[in-house]
């Protein structure tokens, strides 16, 4: 199997205009709130999540314009394999944000967790499900002793050095 | 923007040959073992994520030929939306799993959490990261009562009626 083809389901409408903006995860600024607007043929899929608190968003890196192998994180200037790193600059430009579920109101969901750029293009929605998707016994390589004290990072959004790289390199 | 084309970055091949013997969660069948074959190119990529613990996996339902909007879960018989549960007859077909690294040498790397058919093509890898990826305070909606007991459901795997359903309802 070589090409897939694949279609946005709907659009996510986000306060971050600019790269600037976003937080590197959306736990960072985790009272922000934004909202997916999902093609009116897709409403029915949403039956019954508004009974889950979390959901898994997938969406397109529809800015970024390359692919690095091995590149840096926003959290360090470390190189890393592209598999080890959250980067937009990945094979397939596939994008993963697990939210929380604010409200749905006909074909919007609200949602805050938010570390998406306005316009992006919505791939998927699934239920985040505690019995499977909260693992125990975790170890996060590299980012571990950005977390050891239990607070939050020093940087905590995209700066414009990373802008302008994340633009300018080829 | 409307198409968007991605690629496989490799292939996993998993003991489940068949849709009988997948659990419905890899947690089902936890110490099962599986691996992905990545394309070559991609070999940089995997460096430093063998320091994690757990990596989700993004993959194409290939065996799907079908969206059901509203559809049954294999855990139960009643209509929820598709973005409510996690069926593969969804829009793009994309699939999500939290696997475990035992592994990685050269192109291959080792995990257990399978729930993917031999075969799958592979879309993309990311590093699981305790402190974004387990979330806190999760509800989990019509899958509760299923786990309510804290242990495993009665039903495990996909049974041949649902393989019959996978594979002939239009």
């Amino acid at each position: 199997m070589e090409n897939i083809i694949i279609k946005p389901i709907g659009t996510i409408k986000s306060p971050f205009k600019s790269f600037q903006d976003i937080p590197i995860q959306g736990k960072f600024k985790e009272k922000v709130e934004a909202y997916l607007e999902l093609k009116e043929e897709y409403i029915p899929g949403l039956k019954d999540l508004d009974k889950f608190s979390h959901a898994f968003l997938l969406y397109y890196f529809h800015k970024s314009d390359r692919v690095t192998i091995e590149g840096t994180s926003y959290l360090e200037n470390v190189s890393h394999g592209i598999f080890a790193i959250r980067s937009p600059h990945r094979p397939n430009h596939i994008g993963l944000s697990i939210v929380k579920i604010k409200k749905i109101m006909g074909n919007k969901l609200f949602f805050t967790g938010v570390d998406m750029l306005d316009g992006t293009p919505l791939l998927d929605i699934k239920p985040y499900v505690g019995y499977f998707d909260s693992k125990e016994h975790v170890v996060s390589g590299w980012l571990e002793k950005h977390f050891k004290s239990g607070e939050m990072p020093d940087k905590l959004t995209i700066n414009s050095k990373d802008v302008k790289d994340y633009k300018n390199k080829g």
